[in-house]
Formats: C-alpha cells, structure tokens, sequence
C-alpha cells in the first residue's frame, strides 16, 4: 500500500468549497495585496493590514500607526453601534518584539485599533489573486464583508503591477428600518519613513518625518486623503507619496487627527466617530520636524430594509526611488553612495494620486478581469489542495521577492529576510523551479533570460547566478552554478515554445549556445554527456562526480539545445548536442542506476569531499527530466527507470510524521506534519556529514517531484506531496501565502504551478501553432485553466468532446494536441461556425490555424 | 447580585490540586530561575531554557544557542532511544524575530534542539519557587521528570541571590530490565557577549567573542564545564565566567563541539550522542576572534528494575561589573564612560565556579529550605486563584526587575522593556502597591527606605521619586510624586512594625519627619490636611484639587507619623499631626464624598485642565485606606463611607469582559476577558480627555483593590478580582510568571501579597511583640502562611484551638492577636510545654515573652 494513503481520497482529489480559514487558522494569515514590483501591504486573517513592504524592501512585522476601517451603524432611533472592522485580537497578549514602551510587556498592539470594539468573528477566504473576510457581530444591524484584491491579471504585467490595495466593503441591511451607515479608514501620513524599522511617531520623533502634509483631495468621482511631504526631496530615497481614496461620492475627511498628547488623538476619533459617525474638518499646517499626522477619510450611505451596497476604498502608493541596499557599493560613478533606479511603475504614474486616478478610471474592468482570472482558475476541477497550491504560490509575484527594474526587466531575490531580500540576482539555480511566471506573464520571464544572456554571461560562457544590479554591471565571477545554468537552457527552450517568437530566440541563441556548451569548458572537458568535478548547486555547495541532478538538466539542456539549433537550421551544433546527450545518457544508465533509482559517484581530488549525498536518493535527482516533461522534451533516460526512480523518491523520502526524525539543520517541517525530505539514505551509506540540506524540506522541491510524480502517472502520490506542503500551511502552523525556504515568499514554490500543468498534461508548441492537454486526473469530465503568451482560459473535455474556452487575450492555432480517445471526435467549431479538423495522430489540425477571440470557446465533439 | 457571581464558587474559593498548565497553556510559560539581583534565565512551558538575562540587564526573547538537555536510553538489548528533553515545539513554525538567516521565514528555532526527536507532550507545575516539567513519551523506556529551581528562602536573602539555575531531573525506570540512561546537556561559551542582541557566534562572527575557553573540572562531588575568556578582562562590562555543572559522579564532558562549518557540529553532536549516549573527549585551544565554542556535560546511569534516581544539574553565573546602561552618563569622575559598580553576589562569589561549588556543597539544605517555604506556603487553605497570585509574583524577585547595589541594597526597576529596565529608581510611587518583599525580605525592603531617607532626599523634604544610582548621586529635582513621598511613611511604618527594630526607626526619624512635613511645602500649605495644587503620582500625570487618592495617602501618612511620633517621644509632632489629619478628614467627608464614593474636587489655575477625573469612581481612591488596614492604622474616613467606595469601585470598575469597552489608551485586558478599570464616570461627567491611563487595567491595582475589598468584608468581590488577573495569565493569553504593566514583571503586581495578609487577616506589631490574625474566610479550618522580619511558617485554626507553626526562623512573642471566638482558649503551649495565658480583649497575652523555634509549633486550645 502507497503511503499516499496516508491522506483519504477526499483529501487528496476533493475539490472543498472554497479554501476557507476561520478560527486559529486565521492567526499566521497574511495576504499580500500590492502590484507586480511595487511591493505589498498584507491582508491579515483579522481583516486588519499588516506588513507595509511599500518602501522598497521587505518589511515583516511592521504596522503602520492607526491603519484601519471602523462601521458605524445606526438603525432607526436605536443607539449606534461602532465597531472596528476587524476580527478580535488573537492570543498571546503580552505584546510582541522589542519595542520600547511597546514590545513584549506592554500589551496588545493598540495602533491597530484592537482596544475599541471590533467584530465578534471572521472567516477568511483566500483565493488569490482574491481574499474575503466574511464579518459577524450579533449587535452590528448591517452584515459585512470585506473584499480585498489587487488587479492580477494574467498577460497583462501592467495593470498586474499598480501600487494599489484595494478594500471592498459589501454593507447589507438585513432589517425591515432603514439604517445609516458610515465607513472610516485611516492612514498615518509615512512619507519620509526610511523603510525599515518602527514607523511609530508618537513616542520619540524620526528621523525623515516632518513636514508631511494630508490634503482632501476630490476629484469627479474620486474622494482622496493625499499624502505627502514638503521635505523629501524627488531625488531621495525615501520620496514619495500615498492616498487613501474611494470612489464613494457621500462622506467626509478629516485631513489630520487631534494634535495633542499621549493618547489624545485617540480618544478624539474615537469619541466623534462612535457618536455621530462622522468626524469634523480639520487642517493644520505640515507637521513639524519628527513628527507626522494621520487621517481620516469617511463613506456615507443610507440602506433601506434589504438593501446593499459595496463602498470600495483603496490605497495607493508611490515610491519612485529603489536604493539598492545590498552588497557592495558599486558605483561607476566613483561615489559612495548607493545606486538608485526608478522602478518600472514610477515610468508610468508619477504620484500616488495619479495612481489613485489611474486605478479608479479603470477599478471595474481592472476588478472584472482579475475576477476572471480568479473564475476561470477555479471553475476547474483539479483537487482543492492543488488549486491551493497553484494560487497561493501565484501571490509571490505580488511580493517583495520581485521587482522591475526602471526597462521593466522582471527581478527576484530567491525570498524575503524580514527587511531585505534573500538573496539577490534572479538566482538561476533556485528559479529553475519556479514555473507561474512563466505561465502567465510570460513577457517577464523572457526578461529575466534577456537580463541573464545579454549582462550575465562572460565571454567563455560562463554566466552569474546572480544577476548584478544596477542591470549592466558586470558579473558575478564566483562559480557558475552547474545547475542552474543548464536550466537556463532549458528555459529559453520552455519560454520560446510559450510564445512561438521565433525572432527572440534567434536573437539570444548564438549566446544560448555559448552558455551550452560552457559545460564543455567546466564540467565536462571530455564532452561525452556526463558532468564532473565541482558542481555548484541551489543547496549551496559543490557536488563532485557524476550524479542525475545536475546530469539530467545537462542532458535536458543538450536535448533543448539540439531542438533548437535543429529549428535555426544550425544543424551541425544540432548533431553535436544529440552526440554528447546520447553518451551522456548511456554512462549516466551504466555508472549510477543502482536498480531503483540514480545515485551520485562521488569522485573528487579531495579524499571523501564533505557534503556528498554518494548512495542516497536525492529528491532532486530526477529534476532535468520533470523540466523535460514540462516542456515537451520527453524522457532522458530509460523510462522505466525514470519511473521507478522517481517513485523511490517519494517512497523514500516522503514522511508521513517527523517524530523520529533527527534534523540538525533548518526546521520546515516537524512533529506531526508531512513533507519530503531533500534527500534519504535508504541503503545506508549517509555520509558523516551530507550535504548541509539534506535533512530539510523544501515546498518547491516537494512541488516539482509531485509534478513529476504525476507525469509518471504517480497521481496519489503527488497530491500526496501537494496536500502534505499545504497542510503545513493552515494559518495555524504557517501562513499560507508565505512559503519559505531561505527566508519568505520563497521563489521556488512557483514550482506548483507545474502541478497544474503535469494534471491537465499541458503541453505546448507554439512556433508550431499548437498546445495540447493530456490529463492525468482520470475523471469522466474535467476542467483546467491553461495558458500561453497569447490568451489563458479553461479546457474542458467529458465524455462528449472537449472545450478550449479562451478567457482573454486571443489564441491562434493550427493543431490541438488531445488524448487518444479524442481521436473520435469529428467536428470542430469555434463561436458556432464550423471549422475544418483532421488528425495527425492524437492531434487534431485544423484546415487552417484559427484565432479563438476573448469569450469564445473551440469545440470538438 | 453582585457581578463576583461571574465566576462559579469553586473558581474563586477551591483550592485545585496544584496550578498545573499543558497543551497549548505551555505556550507563554517562562518561569524565572535565577537569585535576587542576579538575572535570570528562564524555563519554558516546554522544559526549555529561554530568556537568558543574566548579563546585567533584560534580555527576552534572547536565546543561548544549544543549551539543551538530551536523553538516551538503552533497556536491555533493544535500541537506544534518544530525546530532547523538551516537548514540542508549538506553533506557528515560520520563525519569529527579523535576525537575518534566522527570523520569521527561516522556520522554527533550531538552536534549542527543536529539530531532533522530542518528548511528545509535557504537563508544566508552577509553584514558584518550584517548577515541574513532567514529560511523557511512548517510545522512551524511563519516566522522566524536571524540577527547576533558585534557592528561595525568605528572610536569607543571600542564600536567595545565588547566580544558579538548578534543573533536578528524576528518572525512574518502570520496567522489568536494566536501563542504560545518559543525560546531556550543552552550553554555549557566551562570555564577552555584550547582553543584549543575538548571542548565535555561528553565521558571522561577535565583537567580544574570541579565546573563549571551555574547560571540564572536576570536583570532589562536583563536576563542571567551566565556561571563561582570556580576551575579556576584570574592568570590562562583559567580564565574567559560567558552568554547567553536575554532582552526579559518572558521566563525561566534551569541552568543545566539533568546529566545523554549516551545521557540522549539530550533526557529530547527535549522530555520537544517539549511538553510544556518550560524547568522545574533545579539547580545543581557546577559540578565535569573534567565535566561541558550545561543550556538553553528560551524567550516566543504570537503572535496574523499579529504580529511580534524581540527576541534578546545575548553571551557575558570575557577571560581576554592573553597568549603568541607562540615562546621561553622569560619574564624578569627569569620563565620558558610564558608571559601573560590582554586583552584590559578586561580593560573595569570585567566579561562576565558586558560585557551583558553594551550591553544590549546599544544595541539599538550600533546596530543603526553599521546598519549606513552598510547601509551608501551599499547605494553606487559600483559594488557588490567592496562592497563585502570591507565590507567581513573587517571582519578581528572581527577574531582572530587581537589582542588588554593591553594598547589598535591593534596588527595583518599574518593570522591565525587553533589553533594558523600565523605569530606573525603586520608583516610590509604583513601589507604594508592592509588598512581597517587605514580607519575605524585610531586611532588602528596609535597605530601600534607608536609601531613599539617605541619598533621596533634598534639604526642603522633596523625596526624587526615583533613586538616582550609581547609589549616593544627589536626588532627582522633578516634581515629588505625592502618592510616592506620602507613600514612603506608610512603608516606614510598616517596615518597622514588622521588625520591631527601633533604632532604626530613630535613626530614621527626623528625614521621615521631613518627607511628610514637605507636603506641607508643596501641596498643603494651609495644613489643613487636604492636598491641593500640582499632585504629581504614579499615573505620570498631574492630579489638581482635592482627591482621596493622595487624600488618603496623606491622611494615612499623617496618621503614621503621629505614631511613630508619639512612640518616639516627640508628642508635639505627634499632636500636630493628629490636627491636622482630623481636618482633613473632616474637609475630605464635606468635600468629596458624593453618597457613594469619593470623587476629586478639580481645582487648578488652568482652565479645564487636562487628565483629571474628577466624577469618576477611581480604583485608587481609597488606597491610602487599604495601606492603613494593610499596617493597622484603622479607619482614616468614615467606615460606611469606606466600605462603600470599596464596594462602589467593584461594581463599577470590573467587568467580566470587554466587548463595548472602547480603550484607546494601551491594552491589557479585552475580548472575554475580566478585569478592574482605572477608573468609570456612572454618574457621567467623563472629561473629554481623562487622565491618560484611565480605560486601561493593571494588575497591581486591581490586587491593591482586591485585598481591599476583603479587607472590608467584601471577599466574593475580592477574590473575582484575583480570579479575573490570575485567568489573564492563563499561559495560553500571557505568562503566569509574567505580569507586566509599563513593562515585563512589573513591580506594581507585588500587591498581590496583601491578598493573603487580607484574607488572614494578618497583623504585625513586633515594637509590641505582637503579632495577630483575623481570617476574612469563613472556613471552619484555615490554615495561612505568615512572615514577619524575623521568622516565617503556617497558622491554623479549627474549632478546637489555633496553632502557629515556625517553619524558619525564630519567633519571639509577648502577644497573639485573635479572633473574638479564640476567647475561649484556656491553655496554651509551646512543644508540649505550658505557656502561661491571659485576655487583653482578643489579644493572648503570654505570661512572659515566649521564642517559637523552627519546627515548633505554639498552641492555643
């Protein structure tokens, strides 16, 4: 019996009602809303907004002062009730970090309003791009629900990379009276803040602060508390702006709180909201040096018995200046000062105000397309467990893990410290897993490889797997990871084929191919397929000998390599890659298939090199070849032991509890929990001191062996994986948007999206005009989103036909790629109109390619 | 009905089976172990050690990496089993704090072991002095069991300031096999470690560390890993040395762990440890710069069948120089260094392993001793919720709150921020509602006023209401705090009463004379015993007018004072006082008394001024009443009136949760929980902007106001106060052990002993020979502890007599004070022996003055 087993069939292949939090599970939540590049605030599981990584750099832990949306209710002659719109404060109570006058030993942060009244309970809906805090208070007269999003929209990097939280308030009067209903959010006016550390201004001035300045600012249609500072200077690090706006008509502002002492300015709001509802007018000249201000801005609306209404506010925000904080400092320019670059959104808005302007001209399309987005991806029937995973992993691109460079180049670090990324450079080896960007915004993953191919590759080919910022600067002459240049290649392979741009591959290839054949130059002198010698690696030390890891992505990258030099008509290099891969192949069967999986040799000038892995079955031993699935380049090795190998994986490494598991090294997983251990010595031989992960546990790894569980028709055991990593990831025990491996919102765990693509058997070729879909989940009827650099949308097939519906964007294709069955199918139309189909094979051609417009759907029945 | 009814009978007056914690109630668990004036180091819910403040300052959250206990156990021929002594680690796992490579998004803490099997589940008893971690697992063939303690034995306050943390592990082998058992335990060599920040020297090196050195020693009965630093010297801050130690005769010690890199050491730790539960010898040379070294000291056994033995282990410290971290840098010695002084215990000690083996020669009589106090303490038929309250805050001894000058004076923080005191000085208002310390260390308490009346003290009578160090700097010139300064003679007053020692009083006199005399410099001029004007005090914030909180401190001061006076001879001042206390009374009963309670009578230059309060119930207002019943001054107002405001403050002041409470000031109470206001305005008239602590809750006060309430007869009322603080500190909301207010263990809950003098009704009057009890609980039998400055033990009384048992120390007696009904007692003996007995109304009065002995017991039947 499979140790799948361990999770029920439900478990594993139920499709739940929606990925729904409540109680305890509401504690680690914290939801990123914010662009592409532009940073994030988060969205706790209280409904209240933590995590104010605006300021160009990570920031975990940090509150903005008074942040947060209080209801004020009136119904009929009754007495109004006033609550704070979030959920109750969770425990322990003491207080947290070291703050002084308030850290632990001072009590509940009270910034956030948690001392007022608040709502008895929430439940947390999560879906990204979308999150729903569904409020309950017996004594509120109006029911409420919280909205909240930022406009994520496949192909569409843009309008997927605006500065702007959004907070949609859905008020209901349940009641046969009428009841008044007033809304009030705050910001605490920031400019100035540097970044990092507390953003308190009331005990102790700061440093930066002063002279900021709140204006009301009404626009047609648009309401906006503008927030901005008379000292910072354009050129400054810390320049920039914020406004609280909503697009509601009726209500009122309060550009400044009460100026006073101690806890002043908190009994004024209070007291002036709780009794009327409102606050009054009030204006003061810029703050003075050190200190800063906070305001109001306040939503009006008077419901009749069962009526509705949805208030939406939003922030938005503008900070142009991005300081490269890391490092040395590396100026051409002979200065001590940091470099400084603008980032990609400051080239398309230049204030906060113009962002709030931009957004709410467009908030309902940007609303409508995002909510398709969030439709289409869960109008599927894959289980709830891979939905989950696939979502969850999809809000890293809204992280500070990535930015866009001034050009608009898409940048990673590998994760988030709490105040600075970890670690730089789009790091090849460690988002050679990473997979969602690919998919659906495959215009910045091509940036990445022209970043990576025009400024990270010296002239032997040797390319950096760190990308050195500002872009330009020269690269990083430390080790080639072996790893992950050689999943370069196979990116390029994957990225072209996305996109069918056959002028940007023949662009990058002559310097593709130098990167190719820079194996021959470090690891394999010899050119018979097979590397040796020191291997740099994503687990951050060198392999040395011959193992699979870095053998199948070298014999995926000589198979992608040989594709394409085949389709440039460079055929001699074609025939070269095809040599070397067939060696390659048949040294790497012969030396280190071990009769159930592939081992390492471990061969190495140094008498027994610490930090080998030698006989163990490595979770990332069959990795070259799920790449190779993924994109189309079938199997690198003999299937069969492919197969069993990557079963032995998860037979071997797989746990159903960590109890008896000795771990010395970084704690992911424990106790009760489920995961997949990096590596297992199930013959014996674990080195005295194996390589220094090898007892870990990493989500993106445990996504790419389930994906690759899949593609051997492992389906049990790779939910197994899936539902174990979310699991782990409960609110309780961790936030499920915050996979981390060296450190936050970990890039790797973009591997789960290549779940989704292993079930739906997605494949795609589209310098041929063609993708495809073979799924592996064996349902009678089955839906799954898919996409391309063209259009996504959601495949279909049941026992009549299939479905390729066509969401947005516009897709063009000549041939469809489908399973056997599919072969009886006979017509094709597409909106109604008929469409000529033959086969070729398991492909259905069409007479001649066909464009599927937004909103239409091809079908073959 | 009164709100007490909230809580069922059983919560407020059974008396449980021991305040045991477990399941998620572990999670906030951190039980000081530590001597007074020396730091300490803390016990987690899990068994773990956290918390290391024994580098001269406060350190939470601090964390000594690898300082954790192992055990392996081997029955028979089966295979070892090995276990942290810990139970698991509870969620969240993503890491807390923002340390780089270590903070939140780096997974659990993995230093204390936490990746490496553990004991499964543990039950955590908490009865300060004594800790009990009891630990199950189902795959480890031994029970075991932790006991944690410092010695703790009131009145020997040197043998209660020993720098040792004990961890007494009792292992019993319920099997029918011989069982193999070795305990470890590790240290990490922190000296030169600067006291606050991170202590981990693995990933990137520390300034201070270097030529660490780890040495084992071994003792007749005592073996150490001596922990010490050839690279800091005597003079500097961070001066010192540790141990690890044992008397367990077998074992071993590995000086020092592997040095290698990555997670080398962790590995040959574990992988040596678990194989054989021994660690091979290991000797390095002292460590380079900027690193230091981890070494583990191990005890062996063999446990045959039904066997058991108790392993004791022990750390000491030796931190010596004391650096005055806070405020300007103010020395006589014209440098811009910062003052230091020697810690008192270094006066005693000359290094940590003088510090071991002065207790390993001692343990067994300073264990003994301290189970006494425990045991005399528990052995009561006090509610739990009472001796919950008493014992856990008198665990502020043991923290970091409190200090010991050079000389041997005690000296108090307010309470403590997390790396630093917070507020400096024996603050006299806050240090007012303490009275732990006067109980158990009336000597430490006397050395407080002796440094007040002597360094604290301006020519005109102005007490500094914090005491300036380094100890003899001239007093602070701020406003005296009117509470703190008239507080002061209460606290002479009692402190002599509990000594009897009037030398010191006289020599005490004429300052004490002054102090009181200064109100009627600055706030009763017209000394008709009423405070007007500028009424600094401890809600950092000045009172204007006449109000029965500096009221009734005056008026018990005042009262205070004519005693002391007229003991002293000095009638004149004695009838002075009188007059001018009897006018006050009479203007405060005209003035103030609004039918229900006292209110203040706002007078001021300023219009309106703010953060008064005026109509409202104060929880303080009768607070001077409670100090005079807590010394036995009597009724300072009218008794009815009295007895009413107490009530009054009841019903109005506790609510049994905070649902509508908005509170914008901080938070220390709220949701479901209970807890007694500052103050509520039921009759209306709340300021605008009442005085700025005024919605919130402290412990401190509502002890004050608990004991208070049964001091009056109101011991429902009195005991839901207790109730509700106790049921705030759960472990699952806030450490038991931890009560803080303007900080971590705050002085102010120290109150919590008047609960017990209230519900025994004990009184004290030792100038006399007299002591006395009138127990509030109505129970047939009651049994309570007592203490005065000469001996502490337990009195009973049941329907056929009264005993008053001596468990340390000697008592001597001339009279007992008793209830009405003791009259009927005829006969009285001391072990056996008759002691001649007569009535002064319910005072026994004995022929001659009679000595109680420890371990005798003086009867009345």
């Amino acid at each position: 019996m499979s140790k799948a087993s361990f999770f029920s069939h439900e478990a594993l292949y139920g499709s739940g009602d929606g990925l729904v939090y409540e109680g305890d599970q509401l504690r680690e939540i914290a939801f990123p809303l914010g662009g592409i590049g532009t940073g994030c605030i988060s969205l706790s599981g209280r409904g209240s907004l933590v995590d104010w990584e605006i300021f160009n750099r990570p920031n975990k832990g940090s509150i903005l002062p008074y942040a947060f949306f209080t209801m004020w209710a009136k119904k009929g002659d009754a007495a109004p009730v006033t609550r704070v719109l979030q959920s109750p404060p969770q425990t322990p109570f003491s207080g947290q970090g070291s703050s002084r006058f308030g850290g632990l030993g001072f009590g509940v942060q009270r910034g956030d309003g948690s001392g007022f009244p608040h709502m008895r309970t929430a439940t947390f809906r999560g879906e990204f791009p979308l999150a729903e805090v569904g409020f309950c208070d017996p004594t509120m007269p109006v029911e409420v629900k919280l909205e909240a999003y930022s406009p994520f929209i496949p192909l569409n990097a843009d309008d997927s990379g605006i500065p702007v939280a959004v907070l949609r308030y859905y008020v209901r009067n349940p009641s046969n009276e009428t009841v008044q209903v007033s809304i009030v959010g705050n910001l605490t006016n920031p400019i100035g803040y540097g970044g990092t550390g507390e953003m308190s201004a009331h005990f102790g001035a700061k440093e930066g602060l002063g002279q900021n300045v709140n204006a009301y600012v009404v626009d047609k249609g648009l309401r906006s508390l503008s927030l901005t500072s008379e000292k910072v200077t354009p050129d400054q690090g810390n320049y920039g702006s914020m406004t609280l706006s909503t697009t509601w008509e009726e209500g009122f502002c309060q550009e400044c709180w009460l100026r006073g002492s101690w806890y002043d300015m908190m009994h004024d709001f209070w007291d002036h909201f709780s009794e009327s509802g409102s606050l009054p007018e009030r204006h003061y000249e810029p703050s003075a040096d050190g200190l800063t201000d906070v305001g109001s801005l306040g939503a009006q609306l008077t419901l009749g018995p069962g009526e509705s209404a949805v208030v939406p506010f939003f922030v938005a925000w503008h900070f142009p200046v991005f300081t490269k904080y890391w490092g040395d400092i590396a100026c051409a320019c002979d200065s001590d000062e940091r470099p400084t670059w603008k980032n990609y959104y400051a080239s398309q808005w230049d204030s906060a105000l113009d962002v709030a302007r931009y957004y709410a001209a467009n908030a309902e399309r940007l609303y409508a397309e995002t909510k398709r987005f969030h439709d289409t991806l869960f109008a599927s029937s894959l289980p709830a467990c891979v939905l989950d995973a696939v979502s969850s992993q999809a809000s890293i691109i809204h992280s500070p893990t990535v930015l866009r460079l001034e050009d608009g180049t898409f940048y990673g670090f590998e994760g988030c410290h709490c105040d600075s990324g970890c670690c730089e450079g789009s790091c090849t080896h460690v988002w050679n897993y990473a997979q969602t960007v690919a998919f659906l915004f495959p215009g910045l993953e091509r940036s990445l490889r022209d970043a990576d191919y025009t400024h990270n590759l010296s002239d032997d080919g040797h390319m950096g797997f760190r990308l050195q910022l500002p872009i330009g600067a020269d690269p990083w002459g430390f080790h080639a990871a072996a790893d992950g240049q050689m999943g370069g290649i196979l990116k390029v392979y994957r990225d072209w084929k996305l996109c069918g741009d056959d002028d940007w591959l023949r662009n990058l290839w002559p310097r593709v191919k130098k990167a190719l054949e820079y194996a021959w130059v470090q690891w394999d002198e010899s050119r018979d397929g097979v590397m040796e010698g020191i291997q740099h690696n994503t687990y951050d030390i060198e392999f040395h000998g011959p193992n699979t890891m870095m053998g199948t992505f070298y014999l995926g990258a000589l198979r992608a390599g040989e594709e394409m030099a085949r389709y440039l008509g460079d055929n001699a290099a074609a025939e070269t890659y095809r040599r070397v891969f067939e060696s390659g192949k048949a040294r790497v069967e012969k030396e280190l298939w071990n009769g159930e999986y592939y081992i390492q040799n471990v061969v190495s000038e140094e008498d027994d090199p610490k930090y080998q892995y030698g006989t163990g079955c490595l979770s990332d031993h069959m990795i070259g070849q799920w790449f190779a699935h993924l994109v189309g380049l079938g199997y690198l090795l003999e299937p069969d032991h492919v197969r069993s190998a990557t079963k032995a994986i998860f037979d071997h490494n797989w746990l159903s509890d960590f109890w008896e598991h000795a771990n010395p090294q970084r704690i992911y997983a424990l106790n009760d929990e489920q995961g997949l251990l990096l590596c297992s010595w199930p013959n014996g031989g674990r080195p005295a001191l194996p390589f220094v992960y090898s007892d870990e546990v990493w989500c993106g790894i445990e996504y790419q062996v389930a994906s690759h569980l899949i593609y051997e028709g492992f389906v049990d055991e790779g939910l197994a994986v899936v539902k174990g990593v979310r699991a782990r990831h409960d609110g309780v025990r961790r936030n499920p948007w915050n996979e981390f491996e060296c450190g936050s919102h970990y890039s790797r765990s973009m591997a789960s999206w290549s779940v989704l693509t292993a079930l739906s058997g997605f494949s795609f070729d589209l310098p041929k005009g063609q993708i495809g879909f073979d799924p592996r989940l064996k349902d009678e009827v089955l839906h799954s989103f898919w996409s391309t650099n063209d259009a996504w949308g959601r495949f279909s097939q049941c026992a009549e036909g299939v479905r390729l519906e066509v969401a947005y964007g516009a897709q063009t294709l000549s041939r469809l790629a489908l399973p056997q069955w599919a072969g009886k199918l006979s017509e094709a139309a597409i909106g109604g109109k008929d469409v000529g189909l033959s086969w070729d094979g398991d492909t259905a051609v069409f007479a001649e390619s066909v464009t599927i417009a937004a909103g239409q759907t091809l079908t073959l029945s």
